[in-house]
């Protein structure tokens, strides 16, 4: 049974404010869940049917707490429209780094993105591209608000994501000789440019791009062409799908 | 002043049916009403305040009916969550295909796409990369629902945009020689891949991909390799994260 503490205290998740007291989150679904029990983070709490359970033949330690419910209470419980077996609260891991993990690797940087569905995509599209660090700006939106965990389908489980003073990251990875490549309307054609198979690719807000501070930190200015009829298209691309785009794009020629 | 029968008329248009029977839409906020009064289609209505009238110096006969009314009542009338000064009911277009206006050129056909947010977002990839015609299985969701036009960005006012028998079109393309793209997990790594500069490319379902009647007629199957660490990732991408690496690789290939 789920009592009424536990209820508010999954509840109290959603806030930012209690996920970063805790270093709590929650993930949501059977799918989900699964793949946070098979992620490296350690689970503070288990709730689910007993039929998730057996059928997915799990023991009581596979969390700190492992709560049995109705799919009544858990409907009742949880943020999702579609009911579901099982939801988890995992501690979040403590990412801490160095930038000379950086140097030999494609890393990816935002600047104050601020849709939890662009996060959770641009999350989901590193961890296909085998992007290890995601470098968000202390302003970029929470990866531990719900929208972004499902829109990340449990890449949020596998890609490491920091925040952090993107500025500083950058002049670092300048003094280091660290490509910093990013998406400039005045940017050179991306086809046409020349890319390394390490570096950092900062992708800019929704509305406004790369902020100015940052813009002076990058030295690689790229751009992905419109192939619009006659110039007269979309203004720009959404920023995962541009992000897409790129890291497709540095794959691909590392794959040649 | 908006009256009530204005009021109920316009929130009408939330609904499928009412849309499909009148064969109008409604498009919301400053720049899609702006861009839907430049596009070729004609507007039914347009509410804006008097400062929207003013600052864009727009007459009378922009629309068949233009009501001023105060921000406060276009607040009141409005879906979106942000305040904005304008709002148009616009008459959907025509749109009539034959398969010959597709020979030379590169199309996309979406089979049962079901998330608003993806098809806004393919509409949007689709105009930026020159694509004129997007068809759509009658199962896909509607495009003139008001969370696919406002991902859509405006870009639904360019594409042209077909609901139609999708395994009839395959059969037409492949009797005609237009050659058949389509993504599948077993599909040909699309980078090593041979891409003509024209045909029809083909995305699926969120959940399911491309349906068993639809695969069959696909000629070229192609995929997007995951670089993830280890064979360790994301099982999949996002529908329209996969339309817009594709449609980028095809169109790179034309620029070259």
């Amino acid at each position: 049974m789920l009592s009424k503490n536990k209820i508010k205290f999954i509840h109290s998740l959603n806030r930012k404010r209690t996920r970063e007291n805790k270093k709590l989150f929650l993930v949501e679904g059977n799918k989900l869940v699964l793949e946070a029990i098979t992620s490296k983070l350690p689970l503070k709490l288990l709730v689910a049917t007993s039929d998730f359970y057996e059928l997915n033949e799990l023991d009581c330690n596979i969390a700190e707490e492992v709560v049995e419910c109705s799919a009544e209470e858990l409907k009742k419980t949880s943020m999702l429209q579609t009911p579901q077996q099982a939801m988890a609260v995992v501690h979040m891991p403590n990412n801490v780094l160095h930038l000379d993990q950086l140097t030999n690797q494609l890393s990816v940087a935002l600047d104050f993105v601020q849709d939890p569905g662009n996060l959770g995509t641009i999350i989901r599209i590193a961890d296909w591209f085998g992007i290890k660090h995601l470098l968000c700006s202390t302003d970029t939106v929470d990866c531990y608000n719900p929208k972004v965990i499902q829109a990340s389908m449990g890449a949020i489980l596998r890609v490491k994501i920091h925040y952090l003073n993107l500025e500083a990251i950058l002049d670092n990875a300048r003094n280091s000789q660290l490509p910093v490549y990013g998406t400039f309307l005045e940017g050179k054609n991306i086809y046409q440019s020349t890319l390394s198979s390490n570096g950092i690719l900062v992708m800019g807000n929704e509305g406004n791009g790369i902020s100015p501070a940052i813009s002076d930190k990058i030295k690689h200015k790229i751009h992905i062409p419109s192939f619009a009829i006659g110039g007269y298209g979309s203004e720009s691309l959404n920023v995962a799908t541009a992000a897409a785009i790129c890291c497709s794009e540095f794959r691909r020629r590392t794959s040649d």
